[in-house]
């Protein structure tokens, strides 16, 4: 049977062959969804970028250009990292590049995947529906926060794996404890969240909206997936 | 305020500054109980050893020797990696060489800590006991599998979390997790506990009872703790 794992930090994710497979990468607070956000809005394509100095150039070759370091939005740049800005009228039809201190990191670690996705709650429903069809194993890869384990990704991590659970099985425990982690965390996910030390950074940065936001299940159909250098979407 | 962190693996260690902390190193099924066992019924040391030739070699100067590979006694030696083995008149007195797959490495990687520690659910109430009063930062080090996270050593490492939160605060998520995962499973750890995939692997080696016996809580008053390059016991 095929098999679905949960790698709990980019740190890890040497311990996993990526060959022929899928890796849904998760940054929920807050990278990939405002990548799910963006595409629902109608944007081209989202080049994830390692560096501040390759946004600029994006930039100045004429992308919109998306920086957050440590929560906060850089500046010089056109957008922070707040969904709602990937909700906004200018960014329909552009392209962004976008650097995000963890999210961006996790996708350039996971190339040497068949398929690389991007999840978040907001896409959770369609996710599951294009993933229970298909052939290889699966590996949903925890954005983190600095290499270290997060609580947010991993509680979607367990939303996915409690969905996909008929159709794959669980390859090591790390599915496992994430399953349990959410079914025991859905009931009232806010309140839950908000003892998550990454929600505690963002309350300082008084972005509790967008946490409300980024928990908010099933409420766009599109997959952003990595073709080439840059995001594109299933639609 | 104090805090205390859970390192989920050792493979994520390298995170964490482990300078002036209490590091509690946690390999539940079965190391860390095999040693809490031991001390509890007299051995005098336990010498963790990476190869199972440097086992092989303390065996020839005297010691009782127990290798562990892949949840099997290796060959040619004195005992393997069962808790009742550890139980035996035989061990009493006695100095023991021990290498297992995972529990030796995480104690070999913590060297830097101020105080290592062995935890197990076998003598989780005088760890508590002891540590509730000190003033370092704690960081329980889940030994893992392979470098992977299991269940098993993390619901331990939240039991622990969990005890000691009136007197530490939570470092990052990974406490908070563990916490959430023991609150779950404790109404029935046994049958948590046989969904784990080393349990699982163990069953096939029908080693069941061992199980059973590793998730009896506060059963014995002694601490082993590092002196030197052997492990004795606080008593």
């Amino acid at each position: 049977m095929k098999n679905i794992d949960v790698c709990l930090t980019p740190e890890l994710l040497q311990q996993y062959d990526l060959k022929e497979k899928i890796v849904v990468v998760i940054d929920i607070l807050r990278a990939s969804s405002c990548m799910v956000s963006g595409f629902a809005n109608g944007v081209k394509e989202i080049v994830p970028v390692s560096t501040l100095e390759e946004c600029k150039d994006l930039q100045n070759q004429g992308y919109l250009a998306a920086a957050e370091r440590n929560g906060s939005k850089a500046t010089g740049f056109d957008m922070g990292n707040s969904p709602f800005e990937y909700l906004e009228e200018k960014v329909k039809g552009e392209k962004i590049a976008v650097t995000t201190t963890n999210g961006t990191l996790a996708i350039n670690k996971s190339l040497a995947a068949k398929e690389i996705l991007i999840g978040a709650f907001l896409n959770l429903g369609v996710l599951t529906a294009y993933l229970q069809n298909k052939e290889e194993d699966i590996i949903v890869l925890c954005a983190g926060w600095k290499g270290k384990f997060n609580l947010e990704d991993t509680l979607f991590a367990g939303a996915l794996c409690h969905r996909l659970k008929n159709y794959f099985e669980f390859a090591c425990d790390a599915p496992l404890a994430a399953e349990a982690m959410y079914l025991t965390a859905k009931k009232d996910m806010m309140a839950y969240m908000q003892d998550s030390s990454h929600a505690k950074r963002l309350a300082k940065l008084d972005v509790v909206k967008d946490i409300e936001f980024c928990i908010q299940e099933s409420i766009y159909d599109v997959i952003p997936y990595l073709s080439g250098k840059a995001l594109v979407a299933k639609r």
